[in-house]
């Protein structure tokens, strides 16, 4: 399991097609009465054929014994080191509640909270309200709200007492102070520029903020915000210039687009079910060097702890795979972006299947699973190597040397 | 194969127990008559059906081809690159004949030499003498030396010539150089401080090696010594600090229990066999999140080259095996700090077998050994990989990112 390696000047060419197919927390744990995992449960005759012309492996997403959130899995199988390339937290929020990020928004994390009459903060958490409850008191925001000139500003609930700020306009950056007391009792803390390049972005959120408390006074509990996480879009090397690919994101979630368009990926179509999502990489096949195509149903399963349901949703993502190889694409890559055991209902650390499928693949055997892929040609990889391989397979990169 | 990684910002939780087994030496060659390794010959039940619920893999514990010394080897194991973490050869010489070492404590390298008359050094090795005759002379200077006020001087022999100095008093720093001229023929180089801090250390040091040649100048061969490696204790974030852990070594042998006090584990007893490492864990196994038992055997009848003897070795940790299970530890180890193959009475430089038991294992089959464990789901790790892993198996990881 080596560190990413792909070197800098490494030089790419034109070459094959790429597809990546991303089974979200793929990997499971062997069902107690059978021994085998969801995935050796399963019956994949159609991605066991895709193993018999593949070479295989495993893959750790961004340490051994680390379990990845989505957005430092995905960063990962896209060739970034999570570890190198971190995102900030408001940053992945919003991608993650599907508010896109432009050069120049900045995002961060809101706490609704509870005010006392005198400004203090009595419940940071404003009593965990419901997602309804949060939601109709953004709704009263977005009502009454009227941000500064030239600003926009878009909130949107994530779960519970936690809100996505997203605001966008001319001069803003993101090195402000948090305004979470992180104890109870106090008032909120001023919103601060640390970089006189930010000292908009603390206007404009200080603003924000003390008419969100007026709006909202005659709440009882959600009264107020407490801000933290302020984030711009990270500056990372998109595919094209990194990797030479045109490359686009077939993805129902908002979350995978967002991280997607983090690396230059387009964003054609959204699709609306597993069967649309392969519509989709038809209707654009011809457009672009390299499609990742998300499926979420092996995670959400996964965290149901709903082993018959995990097996059959990897068995409809089977189902797909003969129309994504009747397009002819070079290379296929199946694999997820870290486990998702039903037994542990959560993300794991353990390393995840993977298959390189191309006409210079060493086979393993005519199998997709665990037990297989930990004894396959690509060994045991970081994440961020599958790139190298995807490319190299597609006949994408130059000798390194003499 | 990877490089060590844990990342430096991990946040870690409670969590389950770990006991960490070190059988030193573990690993072998296949015996040439029946192509078997020493634990593949070993009749391991209860090792075996600990594989049974353990993902398997193998370690580097330093890098591809490196064979390892016994501390570096366990600071890797315990999650220190040794590479990074370089431990003075004479803190480890300390660490190995038993002289602990505190901080502002030097330690040395000496070489009991012969002078000539004149002050030439004219065997740097004094002809190698036995154990015996090194003892006595270092018995008659502990008699007769005085050391300056304040300071205090420990020697220890280690092996024929080869002394450990260790120096104890305020004001002590290790930047001084070697006395050792490399050549015979000439007198002793001076020691002498290389930062100003040292100075004292110097003064003290040049004073004791003047007055070991008067006490022994009526010794024929054995009349003087040659320093050198002055080191002290390096600054290494222990393993409270790195992985939220207490933690206690188990380990006979004092150099063991040195490198463990290095990475901060205590040492609450010390075992004077396999029986009794076993009956001090359950003294206090419940005081401690990590426990690290040490079992020397294998390793000895490894440089031994007693095939036999090591496979006997092996089987009696085995038979021990459900002590340790019956305590209920989350997560249980077993390992080697490196090979120690009898066919070469040494250490080796090949990847030594592991075993991680937990209820979140990924097994392969009831069996530990080389074989399997090369195909295990924890492939080829790093030395410093398992930590990550035997955290992650009790539960202690926080997720990465969102």
């Amino acid at each position: 399991m080596p560190a990413p390696r792909f070197p800098d000047d490494q030089t790419v060419a034109s070459g094959g097609r790429i597809v990546l197919v991303v089974l979200d927390g793929l990997g499971g744990l062997p069902h107690p009465a059978t021994g085998r995992t969801e995935l050796e449960t399963a019956r994949t005759p159609n991605l066991d054929a895709l193993a018999g012309r593949a070479s295989l492996g495993m893959h750790t997403p961004v340490a051994p014994g680390i379990t990845p959130g989505s957005g430092p899995a995905h960063l990962s199988i896209f060739g970034y080191d999570p570890t190198v390339h971190v995102v900030g937290r408001g940053a992945l929020s919003a991608l993650g509640v599907g508010l896109e990020l432009e050069p120049g928004d900045v995002a961060a994390r809101l706490n609704l909270a509870t005010f006392d009459a005198d400004g203090n903060v009595v419940d940071r958490r404003a009593g965990r309200p419901s997602d309804d409850e949060a939601r109709r008191v953004v709704a009263r925001l977005r009502d009454e709200l009227t941000p500064p000139d030239g600003v926009r500003i878009d909130l949107e609930v994530e779960k519970e007492h936690r809100v996505v700020l997203r605001i966008r306009g001319d001069g803003l950056e993101a090195a402000v102070t948090d305004t979470d007391p992180l104890v109870e009792g106090r008032p909120a803390l001023a919103c601060a520029a640390i970089e006189p390049g930010s000292r908009r972005t603390a206007e404009v959120v200080g603003a924000f903020l003390a008419r969100a408390r007026e709006i909202l006074a005659d709440e009882p509990a959600l009264n107020g915000f407490l801000a933290r996480g302020f984030a711009a879009l990270t500056d990372i090397p998109g595919y094209r210039e990194r990797f030479g690919l045109t490359a686009a994101a077939i993805a129902k979630y908002p979350m995978y687009r967002g991280v997607a368009r983090l690396v230059g990926m387009e964003v054609p179509e959204v699709p609306t079910s597993n069967e649309t999502t392969i519509d989709v990489l038809e209707r654009c096949f011809a457009d672009h060097d390299f499609h990742f195509l998300h499926f979420k149903d092996t995670d959400t399963r996964g965290h149901d702890g709903d082993f018959d349901g995990k097996v059959r949703a990897i068995e409809a993502v089977d189902a797909l795979i003969p129309r994504i190889t009747a397009l002819g694409p070079e290379v296929i890559v199946v694999t997820g972006d870290h486990c998702t055991p039903t037994r542990m209902r959560e993300h794991s650390w353990h390393p995840v299947p993977t298959l390189v499928a191309s006409a210079h693949a060493r086979p393993t055997a005519d199998a997709f699973d665990e037990s297989t892929c930990r004894v396959g040609d690509l060994g045991h990889m970081h994440g961020t190597d599958l790139i190298g391989h995807a490319l190299a397979h597609a006949g994408r990169l130059v000798k390194f040397g003499a």
